[in-house]
């Protein structure tokens, strides 16, 4: 059985769609005819224009917490009222909401409210560090997307995801970089509902071949294919499944900030499109 | 030069505070009394009654962002507006915004733009993840404090926190647990601003001592003795710093959900003080 948020994803990649919207209106880069309205209608009128020029094409929409966070009460009144707007006038198209949450018991719980019934997210990003005993409270959503940190597209995202790492007891030669641990311990362990996805930088594409690898057909969100500079053609050739697809690459600030998000969004999405025939045809 | 949240730490310490109190209203345990007066008001009538009760005695608050975010806008409003009667009424009693942020570039600006001008928060909680770089947003305000999650406090934080580590190149044989990594990184790579702290659960007292001698006298939240059953005695005696200090203990629902929330809170207060007398006599 397909957890419904991978159902929605599928049908929207067999449609054509390649890219989702990470719908992070940074509020420094929101133009001054948005920023002039106040806040709560700045961020809920830009937003709804991009979601408005780009649904037909995106594959998902990631809206991330921070940008509106930063913005208080009012930013995160236009968060919840974004998720509702998607959902009004494009239902098929899910929603990723990216909290990067963790935390353990009644607090996840209510992280997981959070997304799951005041946003009405079709997914959530969560961070590993506290284990999955502590991702429950979201895995068991069982027809809600539980997308796992593994490899981040940072610069300084080595730091302890590169660390060699063995269980106390096993020889160390068993030893393999941590990130490469959390792919396994989800794809293999957190798994039983078949609704858990990573998350690996485009920025570090063999990382991503190395996941690909321990995973078999998991999907994968791949953030920083646009501004922070991931390549598309090694994106594809590390990332895509054994079914061609598999990857939900994100390109936020590259589309909405765009002169013309909806060019931007259908050029990336036929630069990927191009990359996946080129694979087929070598 | 000491941050200014840990100068109002040491003055409360001084004036023999010793329990920082975790304002967590987990609505299935606010009573029905204040339920009953929707959600905005039950919340901000519930903290402000507790804070009143409490703050002569309070270490710090330590919201948990979870909590208020289950309960949508109006929740997120009740947080802002709880951290600004904690300011007014007790100003000397710092604010820990609990919210495990992890997030990358102008994201984790956003987040910390959120903590410390929406809500001036005296103090974050991050998650380690993303490496010392993605936190910087945090570190850069010298003022606060920014308090690094290192041996979570819950069943299952040994999943990945207790992996043994070293990085590529070194002999394996220099491998220990992630956590003392994590702790090792933020004491002598991430603290230049003398600002980092590190989150231990009272629930693994020797992995609290390990920290604690892997860090010198950097100072220490740990949560877990009330409900979650950390032990008091434990935690003084492997907590502790040079100095007879250096703890943040945190106790949440065992105080505010207490028929008698102040007198809960003078008794695990007392209790600690006498853990921490018996220690000094042997």
């Amino acid at each position: 059985m397909t957890c419904k948020f991978f159902e929605m994803i599928d049908k929207r990649w067999a449609a054509g769609a390649r890219v989702c919207v990470g719908l992070d209106p940074d509020w420094e880069k929101v133009p001054e005819r948005y920023r002039s309205q106040g806040t709560y209608s700045a961020l809920v009128n830009f937003n709804y224009a991009r979601v408005d020029e780009t649904h037909h094409v995106a594959l998902a929409y990631k809206p991330n917490l921070g940008f509106y966070l930063a913005k208080g009460v009012a930013g995160l009144s236009a968060l919840v009222d974004t998720c509702g707007f998607i959902r009004s006038i494009a239902p098929d198209v899910p929603v990723i909401l990216d909290g990067k949450f963790n935390d353990i018991g009644n607090t996840a719980k209510g992280y997981a409210r959070f997304a799951f019934e005041e946003c009405k997210a079709d997914a959530v990003t969560v961070n590993p560090y506290l284990g999955g005993e502590a991702c429950t409270p979201f895995i068991d959503y069982a027809d809600k997307g539980v997308i796992v940190l593994c490899r981040t597209s940072n610069k300084g995202a080595g730091e302890f995801q590169d660390l060699q790492t063995f269980k106390t007891g096993e020889p160390w030669s068993n030893a393999r970089p941590y990130y490469q641990v959390v792919a396994d311990r989800v794809a293999n362990s957190w798994n039983d509902n078949g609704n858990c996805a990573l998350v690996v930088g485009a920025t570090y594409p063999a990382e991503l071949g190395e996941v690909r690898r321990i995973v078999g057909d998991m999907s994968i969100l791949v953030p920083g294919i646009g501004t922070q500079g991931g390549d598309i053609d090694q994106m594809v050739h590390y990332g895509l499944n054994s079914k061609g697809s598999g990857i939900i690459p994100n390109s936020g600030s590259a589309v909405i900030f765009a002169d013309n998000p909806e060019r931007a969004l259908i050029g990336t999405t036929a630069s990927i499109q191009r990359a996946i025939e080129q694979r087929k045809t070598t």
